[in-house]
């Protein structure tokens, strides 16, 4: 391991860069829309347009809910995005980050048999935003928010979620959240461990780590074990410069941190039984040491991309006893695609109207659950996208939750949820590989 | 002819409503989105999303026109609605209006190969409507506007299309227009008459009617020739009501019917050459005796649905030389759907920034010339939808026009606009084709 360098590791993420820029002007898009219903003559359209609709407007105008019955609405999430935090590129733009949006709409289909569009909103605005995305709603099944700054990210959310009438996610948020809560489910097993007694350090607190925090204190941690650092350094309650414009934050300052640990990175780290860095691009973001200072089976998720926080080998030489990064080429990937496409199949195959913070620990739970405890390993905490009916199975857990959670309109039991995923998902999948081999999607080397 | 009844026509509208009923809830939505990049396993997806796509993402930032070049927005016309004049059904609202939209979005791609999805916006407001379509522009090649009532129709559409730097269409307005000015165009030739020299009639002055107005003055009628009726009679100097609240129609209070010919439908038409009708369901709307009392070998459009403003039979008893309506079980359909596809084809492929009223007549008289002189008779001025390479041919002509207007980004020839637009229309098919034959659209009786 030691002989694989920063360099080579930077070289190899050159690959994907290159193909992009060959295969986006190729492709042209990557996805597009397709007739669902039959369309055997032009005679057909006297049925799905006028004068036939007619008689279905009608009826949907009488009863609103048949609207979820007569059109694609029910199976519909928009990628929603103003372009302010794309990827680790900043503020590029809503036009720059529409081939983000685009690549997660793809993943909506391929991995859950949700149809997704990007809208890119030519706004920064957060009321803006927030009136946009309301008006919006009549179309749409679910709305998925994606790279916007914080911290408006956060009140966008969460007026958004109280006064939708349809499902709003905030991927960045809730789904890193979802997905770092099951890792760290599985890792803790690894390591023996409860989370109610571990100590956390919480390097960065954007978006994701902000809500990682929330999540986590929800599933059990004990806040008074957590310490959260920022650029500035430690979270505690002399943190005031938060206290009347960023509450989501300044209320970590006051919850966590109870003895006012100051200092940075190291002192959060200090005894640590876990420590989740969503910070900065590394290596060298966490030093090796500071992981030596950590308590004995540390757990080291060290998520920044391109380049984690730590090199995984440096992590283990220093006694950690898992590490997790987000990239593919190192073993546990902490992977958003691992969440949102099982949890929108779910919430929307079971109607429901809000996806709550416990669907979301119901979420993280079955998709830990889909490495049998037997095969847990160091470095197997996750399932990869590749393992597809972990998709299936996140959407069935789901939507059983969203009927106890009462938030659902649709009544059924495990097994129908999960069947009606695998279908919906292999359909995704026979589609592309249908449209490959007839060259209808062409082939490129 | 004289055999068939009100009744019976109405009965057999009534086929098509009972199959929507039926089959609305069997495919629970007409369009879906689908995968356009190959997907050979999970390693492509390095490519269309983290960690590939921030290198286009960057390009796109440095140079914005890429993302014509790298997304699927240069093919993407989004149908928005507020369902406030759905059909003939009024104010059902934006969720009631979704069969409609996505039926749109369906024919967008069938026929032209235009990637289209419905927006359904919840607010009537004209400025939020307006500022909405603004926002919503960084994902979309253009905006199909669609079923929004008057008199607020005319401001947020003269607004977009001043300010939006992607073209705006309404399609109720232009396209109908558009579609009504190529009906008219081979109707005079049957009667051997000039548009400069015809006495008009249009009964009705909905967003249609108004639009026909313009277009077919701009195309070289005389105002002066012309008189409106609506509702109330005969607009004139002395329709004072408008000359503050609804400046399009008071203007052509000004412009035509300058002897001040009050009265109502009857009075209108007396003498005239065309009489174009988009007023109420008939029949009966027009008496046969008012068409008695045109000139000699009138043309009658009666387009009122599902029933025309007079029957066809009775206005050719009456001394109608051609009558076209709104149904397709008649001869002369002016239909929409033979406009917008072929126009948004042309659009995107010059990547023009505007659809100008040049553009539109252009559009109209490709449409009209695909009767060649020599076919053209009393019952056949418009070519059907299945005379499929109207669509293309239109495209072309509009493709033409806009490098020729100077709003387009792309140089092409006819050919090359054709040619194109005749593989993207090919492939909408081969792919609907192809997923029916392979059980992925499934059949229903």
């Amino acid at each position: 391991m030691k002989t694989i360098n920063t360099k080579k590791l930077l070289k190899a993420a050159e690959k994907p860069s290159k193909d992009a820029r060959r295969l986006h002007p190729f492709y042209k898009g990557k996805i597009e829309v397709v007739p669902k219903c039959r369309v055997r003559d032009f005679n057909d359209f006297a049925i799905w347009y006028s004068p036939g609709v007619a008689s279905v407007c009608t009826d949907i105008y009488k009863n609103p809910e048949l609207v979820y019955e007569y059109t694609n609405k029910w199976n519909t999430v928009a990628v929603i995005s103003d372009g302010t935090r794309v990827l680790g590129l900043g503020d590029i733009g809503p036009e720059a980050s529409m081939p983000v949006m685009e690549g997660k709409a793809l993943l909506y289909k391929y991995l859950g048999g949700v149809d997704s569009f990007p809208i890119c909103l030519g706004t920064k605005d957060q009321q803006e935003i927030i009136n946009t995305v309301k008006i919006l709603q009549p179309s749409l099944g679910g709305v998925n928010l994606e790279d916007i700054s914080q911290p408006k990210c956060f009140p966008i959310l969460q007026t958004l979620r109280k006064e939708c009438n349809i499902p709003v996610w905030h991927d960045d948020q809730q789904g890193t959240a979802l997905v770092t809560l099951a890792g760290l489910i599985n890792a803790l097993k690894v390591v023996n461990k409860k989370i109610s007694k571990v100590k956390i350090a919480l390097i960065g607190a954007g978006a994701a780590n902000m809500c990682i925090a929330r999540l986590i204190m929800y599933y059990g941690a004990n806040p008074a074990n957590m310490i959260i650092a920022d650029i500035e350094g430690t979270l505690h309650k002399g943190r005031t410069e938060f206290k009347n414009v960023q509450p989501e934050k300044w209320s970590l300052c006051v919850e966590t941190n109870p003895q006012g640990i100051l200092g940075g990175i190291k002192e959060a780290m200090e005894n640590a039984d876990v420590v989740i860095a969503l910070a900065a691009p590394g290596p060298g973001i966490i030093k090796k040491e500071w992981v030596k200072g950590m308590a004995k089976n540390a757990i080291v998720f060290a998520c920044a991309n391109p380049v984690p926080e730590i090199w995984p080998w440096e992590a283990l030489e220093a006694g950690a006893a898992v590490v997790a990064t987000g990239r593919s080429d190192f073993g546990n990937q902490v992977n958003n695609s691992l969440g949102f496409p099982g949890v929108f199949r779910g919430t929307l195959d079971a109607r429901a109207k809000t996806i709550t913070d416990n669907m979301c620990i119901t979420a993280a739970q079955e998709l830990a659950s889909c490495i049998p405890d037997s095969k847990i390993k160091p470095n197997k905490i996750l399932p990869t996208m590749d393992e597809w009916q972990l998709y299936p199975r996140v959407a069935a857990a789901v939507g059983v939750k969203a009927i106890k959670e009462k938030v659902a309109d649709k009544k059924m039991t495990y097994d129908q949820f999960y069947d009606q995923a695998v279908k919906m998902i292999k359909r995704s999948r026979a589609i592309t590989s249908n449209m490959m081999q007839k060259g209808l999607i062409k082939s490129s080397k």
